[in-house]
């Protein structure tokens, strides 16, 4: 990549974070101009459908919450233990459940924030070890709070791996969540405005699901590095009109294996950084 | 704006988020380079100095971690009543404080997630009606846990509204919170993959600034609708290595504005929605 090109990026991407655009009076976004809203959801893709207990009074969901708050770290060793499907469904509560809708359809309302209440994300996972569930993929479905199963990859761990770019620790996890954006779903109010905020709008899902595991006892590390082509082809997106961009996988974790998770920053003491 | 144009921007929008930026495998960023690291927070700017209260005892923290997640909310009326520096404090804290420095100075660790532990922001506030602090513009120092003062806005008010796209609800918070990405420590590590992941992990700081200020009975409104050159000129940011993107105003509330709240969703109804 030439010097020029780097700083032509560099300067694009600076752009788009302080989305220093030209403003246009004139353009209305398809709200404005009254246009049919999208679906708040994606509808159900047909799979055999399980519901979500909703009871958490099972989980020991830590009563501190600055200790949770405190406590939250990424993490990528995982035991292996089953997990089970209450943590599971406690953990996609927090996520993305829906606490309510607002006016006919107009919105939902979540458990984390979102520019406009728009909510474009749906999430599928790739399930092992929870307790009850067949291994496999799955979507979730927000407004019943029930997950559905879809064809399962030929060898899942190497479709974890290949999803997360490589990064194989991920295979090992219960759960990986992976978030797609419905584009138009944010696009339908925001327009040609809509995706900066679309980027922070899935941090603060992913913050909620760090602190959901800490505080129940299990770990998870989010990661931005995900193979957009390679997910959207295993549960059958179109990449074009909704697309994966962001996964985190989360998992069983013990205080033993802190060693084992210090490995991942070998460098910065062998490099003396 | 042409439909042309508007079809460009939607795509090169979608493109931005699903990382679809052409790859080079010749590509090295400036980690991989072995040139020198960015300081891991911005040194003080010369104001004066306020230390900020670690012990959280005194805040009446919601023990309830569900009730926590299911409580939060965007709040937009606030009473105007003062909030205590303890609460200011802790507010910082889930938001940005540092627990731990990862080597010599290679990483800071924090109550929030972020790509790589890169945590490329920085927080400046509005504050008016913190208990024990002098109303005007402040820095946070993450390293030391203090804010300092700057120069206050001629019309603070007024700035609020400004550089927040004239949303005046934002000019009756006790706390704004303004983050500005500091954009080479991000780009040190990422290099031209940096931005998207700049956006995410913002998302993340705000999860955390709602959720600690349910647990304590305050209440928020991230803002993605900033004006940097006007934010950016009240802080004294370049706007060009550093620039304030994302905002969260944060207030004491009351149950009884629940129907003031609720005036901001009027349209919903009006419209049929």
């Amino acid at each position: 990549m030439t010097e020029q090109e780097i700083a032509r990026r560099i300067q694009a991407g600076r752009d788009f974070i302080t989305k220093a655009f030209p403003e246009d009076a004139d353009y209305l976004t398809d709200q404005e101009l009254k246009r049919p809203q999208p679906p708040l959801a994606k509808a159900p893709m047909g799979g055999e459908l399980y519901d979500l207990p909703t009871d958490f009074s099972s989980l020991p969901i830590d009563r501190d919450f600055l200790h949770v708050i405190n406590s939250r770290k990424s993490c990528r060793v995982y035991t292996g233990e089953p997990i089970a499907l209450t943590a599971l469904s406690y953990l996609l509560w927090c996520a993305q459940g829906v606490k309510a809708v607002r006016g006919q359809r107009y919105a939902t309302l979540r458990t984390v924030a979102c520019g406009g209440a728009r909510h474009e994300f749906e999430c599928y996972l790739a399930l092992q070890g929870v307790t009850g569930l067949p291994d496999g993929l799955y979507h979730y479905l927000p407004m019943t709070h029930q997950i559905e199963r879809l064809p399962d990859a030929a060898d899942r761990a190497a479709f974890i791996t290949r999803s997360l770019c490589g990064q194989s620790w991920g295979a090992k996890a219960n759960a990986v969540f992976y978030f797609s954006c419905v584009f138009y779903r944010a696009e339908w109010r925001y327009g040609v405005y809509a995706h900066p905020v679309v980027l922070i709008d899935s941090g603060h899902i992913t913050q909620n699901l760090y602190l959901a595991a800490a505080s129940i006892g299990l770990g998870g590390c989010a990661v931005a590095a995900v193979e957009p082509a390679c997910a959207n082809a295993a549960f059958g997106l179109d990449g074009r009109e909704e697309s994966i961009f962001y996964a985190m996988p989360v998992g069983a974790v013990r205080p033993e294996d802190h060693a084992a998770e210090d490995a991942f920053y070998a460098f910065v003491k062998q490099e003396g950084l």
